[in-house]
């Protein structure tokens, strides 16, 4: 009977894809509004380069792109850009039927804990920003375990630190390498959303179960007595 | 004739005193949401007894107040607690007279520049959120000076950095140790404004000019042709 309920975050119980994507093209657009004098669309492609060079949590992308365009006095359109892009993370909101399915799933007595990569306290803060922090029991992060996701001892670990059996947890998530495989080499039962950039990557999944959103968990867990 | 205008920011331009108390009391309330289970008080006490032993710049107040307080999971408070705060730092508002003033100094030909303690990307971001950035001709901060601003000197670089003479500029602070007598020794104007901490510490001045609030500089200001 499935009781200890692992949810991935990101393009999960939010688009974080949409999200970085919005979040990256109102940063541009407030250094214009302060006096840039570049083409939004040259920023954009510019930035787009630097991200993909750089990786994606490279802490400087805009002193970089300032810096490639020879800007003299850089400091006030980094603190513009840095500003609206916080802005923009901070005014997430989860996929319509995740606050409604996490809430029912406490109701019928489920644990339910975050199972990702990043920082703990990143992550919690997303579920802050999100509105729905108070229904989570814990978070495990890759950081603090010390292993990756992609590894099957991620989730011996977390199993472990939750002192449940494989069969009664479910992992929730969109990816198959990270979330899916792993998670079913221990011996958990596993859920694949297809949403957000890996909707497609792979199509066919592993996964005990599947569905374009996650309204059919509700149904899959049974009223637990504690 | 004054023609350049230098401004500090905290307690000068905004109250930033009210807004860090503002913030802290918020970040403890967020805190308790998420189920802490102390006294509201007793946060308030004990958070203020650490800042007030590790300083403001101090980056982990949240960490240490929940390590002395033996709470198990810290993660999600940190993040409720740092949320909670950014989300007050980032509604700060000037003083109400200000955009108005530092409009009107514009409109005369005057250059309007900050002088402050602290990282420029840190002021322009206050700039940002108070929506005045577009003022500003640049800020100057000891930081990158590399000279404290209490030093004559400080003054001394950003007279030089500005091309003109001390008798053009105008000084304008809230502080007799760092805004004014550093900057009258070099021979800039000087306009110390009685609000915030400093209102009453010290309650004379050796400023040129002095009021509660702001306005009376634009009519200190004449018209310049460039």
């Amino acid at each position: 009977m499935i009781s200890y309920i692992f949810f991935d975050i990101d393009d999960c119980l939010f688009p974080s894809t949409e999200f970085s994507n919005l979040a990256r093209k109102n940063a541009i657009r407030a250094m214009i509004r302060l006096g840039l004098e570049h083409d939004e669309e040259k920023l954009n492609k510019l930035l787009a380069k630097i991200i993909d060079e750089k990786g994606s949590n490279f802490p400087n992308h805009f002193d970089l792109l300032l810096k490639k365009l020879k800007v003299k006095t850089p400091r006030r359109y980094v603190a513009a850009a840095v500003a609206a892009y916080h802005d923009t993370k901070a005014s997430i909101l989860p996929y319509p039927e995740v606050p409604y399915v996490i809430l029912s799933l406490r109701e019928k007595g489920a644990k339910i804990f975050v199972a990702s990569d990043g920082l703990a306290v990143k992550q919690w803060d997303k579920l802050i920003r999100m509105g729905i922090a108070i229904f989570f029991d814990g978070v495990f992060v890759s950081e603090s375990l010390k292993v990756s996701k992609d590894k099957a001892d991620f989730y011996r670990k977390i199993i472990k630190e939750v002192k449940a059996k494989p069969e009664e947890c479910l992992m929730v998530g969109d990816r198959e390498d990270k979330d899916i495989l792993p998670a079913k080499k221990v011996g958990m039962k596993t859920f694949r959303v297809f949403r957000g950039k890996y909707a497609e990557n792979p199509k066919k999944t592993s996964a005990d179960y599947s569905g374009n959103d996650l309204r059919k968990i509700v149904k899959m867990v049974k009223n637990i007595s504690h």
